[in-house]
């Protein structure tokens, strides 16, 4: 139970044949997904990737959200569909063509997502067939098949369920998202769907995922490397009849946007560590995020933390390609609460950090002002390198 | 022969026990090198790296160069001197005072350069005994022990020698470099001194470093870690009495940038490929260097590049994150040669694609213009990550 928690929605997850299946599993691995808003109400939200570079499904679901209403996102795993011309501009369309069909909606109507190799066609006819085994299989139970189906090189399926607050609050949000690699949103890195039975006009559903996805899937930098297909869109199909406070739902959401950002960060490619680097006291949130994003894209602190080598002066040497307002003279660095560097020079004994754990934090003071903010990353391992040079992706 | 080629230039390289010596390698490894000026002229200019987070050796060299004349340098390797906080400027201050009266001149002529982990103090007297031996030990023909002396994870010394053009110019360049990690200048990320018995005076000189470093070191950006050490320091002894003409000169001393930072490029930590990545018509030199430095950033393409595999979908979503003048779906990508996408869509087949060389080139035309620019990186290897995080450099 998860995208099919909330009331009012059915999904499906079945194999099309679009996944490499060169290990013979029986049966083949599940590569097309639907999630279908049953109604009563159809409205949604979404945001797609920043990269300029989108995919063909991306440029066809950003004319299908321009009018608030999503009644199906279906998603397919095995190609991206990203870079392959007007045929595969043609395959995107075809597929919503034939989930419309199926459910006697508008293909308008039918958000699609596709996640694999950039420049890789999918094979239409399987895609058509996979779309029909997909509508036969629809069921109120088919939140796992659905997750597993937008598997790539994620090694387990993501899935959340927010209840809403109080006891018997009545409505509720679920969640699938798969990403482990060209983790870098700004916005969006990944394949999300999010589903509620509350009713939230399109124009509040808005608000509250821009609100959610910037302070969970946009605080996530992984490996610096954004994609150029990825989505996130919220259905609210209205079956609980409750309108909550517009407050409670954005805390709710953001919960699970946050809860499905850190399965991300979990399960990224060859990762042993889940760096989380907070900038204290800066002069504004851009310039502590910058400072975050800045430490979380050097590859060389990044190695040091796989070694487990508390290597503050990588971290400083980062923060100095910067913009933001501080002090190079006065700068404070904690690894796991062990402050190794205060005032600029070397304080508590590096060798008290433990970097066994997989969990890491590294804190920075910049003492230039009143803002903070978070900015989660993964270690450089030698599995990361092995998995995005041996196999294309 | 390397700096000591020009005439007017003597220079040593000894151990001061600085380096780790575990090993017990007899004699032990060369850390402190001291190359002099000794004129008649004494005509300089330097670029340092542009972290805001310097060394302390920085902050005193900054102040030395201010005024054109620098007499001499002394360049030590294990320890950067980098946030050690006052002591460790006193350091500087220290081995600038014992040159300085081992030679008779003032100590602000003299640049001081360190390199090696951030936040490790050196020991003071092992430099100021290391300084007396270099001052007993300065000739003609110990550039090459100079040279060695700043290496830290360089596998290779790294020297240059450039005569001026025609036959009988009578007057030459000479130079020397370290650096392997943390490569990603803009400007300098490395050591480099330079040397010339030509006449220029000082303002002439910083003209033609600037021009030099500007499409040599600048365009190298092996893994995107920009050093708070670097510096670059070209002396003009005036020993030859020939005064070039600027432009004969500035093209002399491009090649012998040029020639280092490739040195630079191929001992680059761990790589296997040097990578040149080259956009054409852009509609301004930014924005070929903000495409070229996107795509040398991306660990994804890196990591490809290590793997043989021709994965131009790396490219393409590393390009769609700058800010540059490009249609996303009118690109054209060549690797080694072999157009893999023409107009955004597959083109060539990427098995023509041979990355079996050490050298590969990416050239990227985004049809926007007429300014071009080639950024240098490498790939993304195991033992990158293994020499980053199994030891702290």
């Amino acid at each position: 139970m998860s995208v099919t928690h909330p009331a009012g929605f059915t999904a499906a997850g079945t194999s099309a044949g679009l996944k490499n299946n060169s290990a013979g599993r029986t049966p083949p691995p599940r590569d097309l997904a639907l999630v279908v808003n049953t109604g009563p109400t159809y409205d949604s939200a979404s945001v797609f990737t920043a990269n300029r570079c989108k995919a063909n499904p991306i440029l066809w679901s950003q004319e299908v959200v321009k009018n608030g209403v999503v009644r199906a996102v279906v998603l397919n795993s095995g190609g991206a569909n990203c870079y392959t011309g007007a045929e595969g501009f043609q395959t995107t369309h075809a597929v919503a063509e034939r989930v419309a069909e199926g459910l006697g909606i508008g293909a308008l109507d039918v958000v699609v997502c596709s996640t694999g190799l950039i420049g890789l066609s999918n094979p239409r006819e399987n895609l058509l067939k996979g779309v029909d085994d997909c509508l036969a299989a629809l069921t109120e139970d088919a939140g796992l098949d659905a997750a597993e189906a937008i598997m790539t090189t994620d090694s387990v399926a993501k899935q959340v369920v927010v209840e809403g607050p109080g006891s018997g609050a009545g409505w509720s949000i679920g969640g699938m998202a798969k990403g482990a690699g060209m983790l870098a949103p700004e916005l969006a890195t990944m394949l999300v769907v999010l589903t509620t039975d509350a009713v939230v006009p399109a124009d509040e559903l808005d608000t509250a995922l821009r609100a959610a996805t910037q302070i969970s899937f946009d605080r996530l930098d992984s490996d610096g490397c954004m994609s150029t297909n990825d989505t996130v869109t919220v259905m609210a199909s209205g079956a609980s009849g409750i309108t909550p406070a517009i407050g409670d739902f954005t805390e709710a959401l953001t919960r699970a946007c946050t809860d499905l950002a850190m399965q991300l960060l979990k399960d990224a490619e060859g990762a042993d560590h889940e760096i989380a680097i907070t900038v204290l006291h800066a002069d504004s949130e851009a310039d502590a995020l910058e400072v975050g994003r800045s430490v979380a894209r050097s590859n060389l602190f990044k190695a040091a933390v796989f070694g487990k080598d508390p290597n503050w002066g990588r971290v400083l040497a980062s923060i100095g390609t910067t913009a933001a307002a501080f002090d190079p003279a006065d700068l404070d660095v904690a690894m796991n609460g062990v402050w190794v560097c205060r005032n600029s020079t070397p304080a508590e004994d590096p060798a008290e950090v433990d970097l066994s754990d997989r969990e890491v934090s590294v804190t920075i003071d910049l003492k230039s002002g009143a803002e903070l903010a978070t900015i989660w990353t993964n270690d450089l391992t030698h599995a990361y390198v092995h998995e995005n040079s041996a196999y294309s992706s």
